[in-house]
């Protein structure tokens, strides 16, 4: 599959809403916990697989962040790749973005195409920009494969190094630039920018053309819906990829923890397209 | 262990040397290859075991980058785990880096926390620094494990981002200045700086105070041994991690690997004790 393909089409159908599958072995519903019989990796996997099974025909893409597997130690990797067949079996054109934010020396990144790729065989990666695009050039060459770059993230003080102010513009401009006009030239770059600065999205969307933009951070992070959806739309009324990931996945910590997951995220989805057509209806000219 | 500690211990000992621990399957002695009956993981196993075992006297520290670990797939987390537990076994002193270069959004770290020092038991990590102070804290709260923020890197286009010219300087000055006086309230914090650079690393030592250097590049990467020795040495004439891995590992394709890997290392480490003493003797007050 063609990750910006995959994404089009989602688009095409309305979908906007990025499910990120972080599950956190704190907050799993108890009933879950209480089976003591299962190891922490077998519980993970099992309260993925409801979750999928529950949301596959609402969302526009999965996004697993590797972070909760690999805290798993052996388990991880095996937990991880389950979780990613199920997605496939429940429908092969879902796109999977694995959140892992890597970067190193080219050579060295060959190690992390081959996980992302050819071991785990996701459609996309979420990378670090610091060592620069040469770097990255092991993903940025694949062209069918998305290569989604770190640009404003979502945290209260992101702006430490990324609103540094350089002799181009504040750092995560620079970023968003430099991806935009010098990086995609295979057509398969994204930019992360959190919901929690619209402000910044909208200044990000301004220099990125209609490149996709992930866009994390609403929900319990506070970044708002309505605000994100506006700032992050492109000229084709498409190009962002809302992801949310505790609001949804712990909606409940009951025995219905699945349906209560796909209530949410229908909600958030119901919210996310209403704007999006409330948006466009702006744009018509008659207006 | 406390990690700095660690280090000092090597440093009064004359060791310097940190061996990459990065084994590509591509670069494995042909003989060890023609073992049809081992898996990757197995011939990449016992690869690290007899390069450990003839070279652990003469090492300041091991450093395995994940990247070529996680190409592994499945196998991966079990032969870093292993690897780690054959170091330990040979010399449970010897510090061990984890080089995954990670960061995420706060909550999110903790996986990697776990990852490194629960499962794996490490002593050390390197860090990204692109989303600020507060998203590491995880890392930066734990005393006595060593956080090593990636600062100016040795691949050759490592400017883009690392050398923009900012309102408090070059952005990789900005980081050392930011580490070494923010960040370093546990004093466990190291910076990276490429042996590729040798006079922005003098400049990152003008900054950075005493706080160790870990300084990748030399051989391969055609980074200067002794330049970069002369620029990373502190006030104490230490606190230089050199790594040096491909140029070890790979010394010889032959039976003999691990026997020239040894020479190898001890010629290196020579050298740099050599220049150490060079340095120190120039610094007397006679001279």
């Amino acid at each position: 599959m063609n990750f910006i393909e995959g994404l089009k089409e989602g688009w095409k159908q309305g979908k906007f809403l990025c499910l990120g599958l972080d599950p956190d072995l704190s907050k799993l519903p108890q009933h879950l916990l209480n089976q003591m019989h299962m190891s922490d990796g077998a519980l993970v996997f099992e309260f993925n697989r409801n979750i999928i099974l529950n949301t596959f025909d609402l969302v526009l893409a999965y996004k697993p962040n590797i972070a909760f597997y690999e805290g798993l130690g052996a388990d991880g990797f095996d937990v991880l790749n389950k979780t990613i067949r199920v997605i496939r079996d429940a429908d092969p054109k879902i796109p999977i973005i694995l959140d892992f934010k890597r970067g190193d020396i080219g050579n060295t990144n060959i190690g992390y195409v081959d996980l992302a790729f050819n071991e785990l065989g996701v459609d996309a990666v979420t990378l670090s920009p610091y060592m620069g695009k040469a770097s990255l050039e092991p993903f940025l060459e694949l062209h069918d494969k998305g290569a989604i770059i770190i640009c404003k993230t979502s945290n209260p003080e992101s702006g430490e190094f990324q609103d540094l102010n350089t002799s181009e513009g504040l750092l995560y401009e620079v970023v968003a630039k430099r991806v935009a006009n010098n990086w995609n030239k295979n057509g398969n770059c994204a930019l992360v920018v959190g919901a929690t600065y619209p402000a910044d999205l909208k200044k990000v969307r301004e220099l990125a053309g209609n490149m996709p933009i992930l866009i994390p951070g609403i929900g319990k992070q506070g970044g708002d819906l309505i605000e994100s959806v506006k700032a992050g739309l492109n000229l084709h009324g498409d190009g962002i990829i809302i992801n949310s990931s505790r609001d949804i996945l712990y909606a409940s910590s009951g025995e219905d923890y699945a349906l209560k997951a796909r209530e949410r995220a229908e909600l958030v989805s119901n919210q996310i397209r209403d704007t999006v057509a409330e948006v466009k209806k702006m744009r018509e000219p008659n207006n």
